[in-house]
């Protein structure tokens, strides 16, 4: 449905993979050939931790419903920011209204989250998907998007506590509802946290036919491959992208995440699991 | 919280009540004495329903988050558009989004509604008022505003049967909730709905101390009143207006509906009745 | 740059060209394999007369900077306006901002305004061409579009009187302003104009090679060729469309208007004239 | 027409003034009691220069239509960026359309320029004015302002060489286009003006009667004044700002900036200047 990308690292411009690459997010938005859908233009939204992010610190967001690829205002901010880990994300709706609320990144407290993809039968399993958020949560459902109430609901079953357990649990329940409703494949998509210090990115989805994910390669590696490389300068060594696709077509850049996996950028390091693998 | 007006009769141009009066619905989004906030520049909607209009014909909105003061298509769209029975309101917005699906009129197949007030300690009561909408409406709630739980609540209780008795049951069942919570006075404010044929238009608070609501005396006594006034000109016989505050000073044109009250615009008719009035 | 189309005939939905025929202007703004850019969300605009329009009446405007595929006020409002002569523009902005008075159709009066193309050159000749429209007109320009300059140096050239004569004298002039700074195709475009009554659509660009432009035929001819077919009805016999690419791959319904050709809808029949040819 | 301030001191975030005070710039944006309009809710903008600025640096801005009060960008980027130079704006429109490109502060390479108050007449002169913009100037201006036609006109005349020279060689210039026009007050208002390193102020208009203008007294001199007074806190000794009304009401903070008069605040220090002041 949409288009993401989480970096972390050394603290950049936000404007350099947002709107400065070669295939960048906002190129994306009017381009991505890998998407279920080519366009992106219903929205998008940019979340950035401070500076001297560590676990807990709250980030910033900035959404608009404008089309990213002339937005005069997101040129300028992601160009006068700098952030060591930052979301942005572009979205093609599905459905529910074009409105600064239903933009990703949503943000609780010092977590950020984004989705792209879609939770099936959505009129059918909303009302009780919202029955399943803790009435603590519910009053802080600030939009209509099925991405929203995801978070939510991991929220409620303790992403704050330990995320991977977390989102694994709120996905299961998510089929749970989803089969009860007599939807086959309730689940698809490709979800990224934060916390200020970690980045957790996951792709999954019922079917096991998950929109795609990529992750970046080492920076060291990168920079030996390719010793005269422009478009790598000015990344650090911790340098660290998990992206829906490609932000350049340089081979051996971006390499993909498998499915039912959780990718993980932590202390500049990149690490996956398997996340709901089903053994056979 | 807001400001709302609807007409009745025959038909005329949108603009005539909302644009073209002395103290016009935009006049009073920047400036509306007896509200209780005098700017109302946090998004406006009109809802109209067309030239052959009876109970049942599908109305067309007009929705924006710009204030109503500036905006061009309200005016272009306003002076193209002639109707027997419209809606219009101003939003001064308490908490919830300025989003266009946080706009009223709300609508649900022939059916309009808008509201002039609040839910008391909505944080609190959300998500129960959320679960007594009926589970085929509650995929139908687009935005985030109380205003529109309290049309759903009132559709999952009848109002398409029978508006006054589901009216009153929704008010009820909001009080409800609320005492259950703690609130002390649940409810807040004017509510208009019509179904396209019939306006009516509900005056009502927990507190018994209600936001304005008038409407305007029969035109075949205001032109005998004032044979050479030319605001009177260009308005039928039927017409009437219900509205938050008077859309002119001229005295004698408009008239307050009392606390507790439904007042009721039918064949060209006005009359009121009691509504949740309390017997001492 | 951006695709519109030109309606004249028996009053219709605007919304049956707009939005519900199979490869509307709505559908081509996502999607328009014919032209320069193939995403045309920079937003959009309809012009229209009322039902009762003859040469001198004044169309009303709805302008927006949304993308038209999602925006509900377009739809509801095309839904709910019947016109017998409208214009409806999606734009894909080369440059100047993204702002509702950069949108087309212009208004002067009862005349309106669109293209699709542009003036090259246009940092360089943008203060001549301004120096060339009256002093009368030149406050009343209120975007920065190259277009609008076009729109109110043909006006300074006797639009009101003979427009074909006119259109001519505005495109000599950029020409020849173009040629003094040295630009060497300084036109491109299709134009479309109407004073209520007659729609004059221009085909011309300096180089030869214009963007495209295309007219329906005849409906009694299609009524005859497609006995059956279902997207044909609900049209009067006088109905034709001026259109940037066919609104339907049904063979035969859109024909090529020429290069350097006007092509001219008037009392339900479409004629078409050399315009700027040269002579080899 | 509109409310103002300019902030030079030491790094602050942005949303203390802006946001946070008692009477802060948004506050005054629903309720301006010196304005000429008490409401300015036709857009706003900030431009800000980075952390490290100097003479030179290139300043940021974010420019939105929407009503500066319940915009969540506003005050997401504001709490986010702290700097050392800023300015910020929020517009009541005359009559010029309310799009970003008319909202201020302008920007030329390092330079911000705003402005409250019209150049009268512009109907008349607008023409003559932007002849009299250097044609190397004249593509760059974006928007329909008469504030902005007096950016470029002061640049013309050598803003950036000298710039209390060049605003009274502008503003002659204004009122001498004005004056062959018949107009008799051709200018108005207060003018901020920075190139990243001092900010020039200049109150002035023909009439003599100019909307008002105010500067903050020296932090040291008010922290001797209220030294246990909460909202002081936080700001460093060179923390200066210039606004067109009180940002408190706490007395003695804020002091009149005198009819035709040039206030400049560099390198820590406020001082004044007489500005075409006639001697009589």
């Amino acid at each position: 449905m949409c288009r993401w990308l989480a970096y972390a690292g050394e603290p950049i411009q936000l404007s350099k993979l947002i709107l400065d690459t070669q295939n960048s997010l906002v190129a994306q938005s009017l381009n991505s050939p890998l998407g279920a859908e080519t366009v992106n233009g219903d929205g998008f939204g940019v979340g950035w931790y401070p500076l001297d992010a560590t676990a807990g610190s709250i980030p910033a967001m900035f959404h608009s419903i404008e089309p990213a690829w002339h937005d005069e205002n997101l040129s300028e901010i992601t160009h006068a920011i700098e952030s060591p880990l930052f979301f942005a994300h572009v979205r093609a709706a599905a459905g529910p209204p074009i409105q600064q609320t239903n933009c990703h990144p949503f943000r609780h407290d010092n977590w950020l989250f984004m989705h792209n993809g879609s939770l099936a039968g959505m009129a059918l399993v909303r009302r009780d998907l919202a029955l399943a958020v803790a009435p603590e949560f519910f009053p802080l459902i600030r939009g209509t998007t099925d991405s929203e109430v995801l978070f939510y609901l991991a929220l409620t079953l303790g992403l704050r506590e330990d995320p991977v357990t977390a989102m694994a649990a709120a996905i299961r329940k998510v089929e749970e509802i989803g089969h009860a409703h007599g939807v086959e494949f309730p689940m698809q998509g490709t979800v990224a946290v934060s916390d200020g210090a970690t980045v957790w990115a996951f792709r999954y989805s019922s079917q096991g036919r998950t929109r795609t994910l990529f992750h970046s390669v080492a920076m060291a590696s990168l920079q030996q491959m390719y010793p005269d490389e422009e478009r790598l300068r000015g990344f650090g060594l911790s340098a660290r992208v998990i992206v829906s696709e490609p932000l350049t077509d340089l081979p051996g850049v971006f390499v993909e995440v498998p499915e039912s996996t959780v990718a993980i950028l932590e202390g500049g390091e990149y690490r996956h699991e398997p996340f709901l693998a089903t053994v056979e």
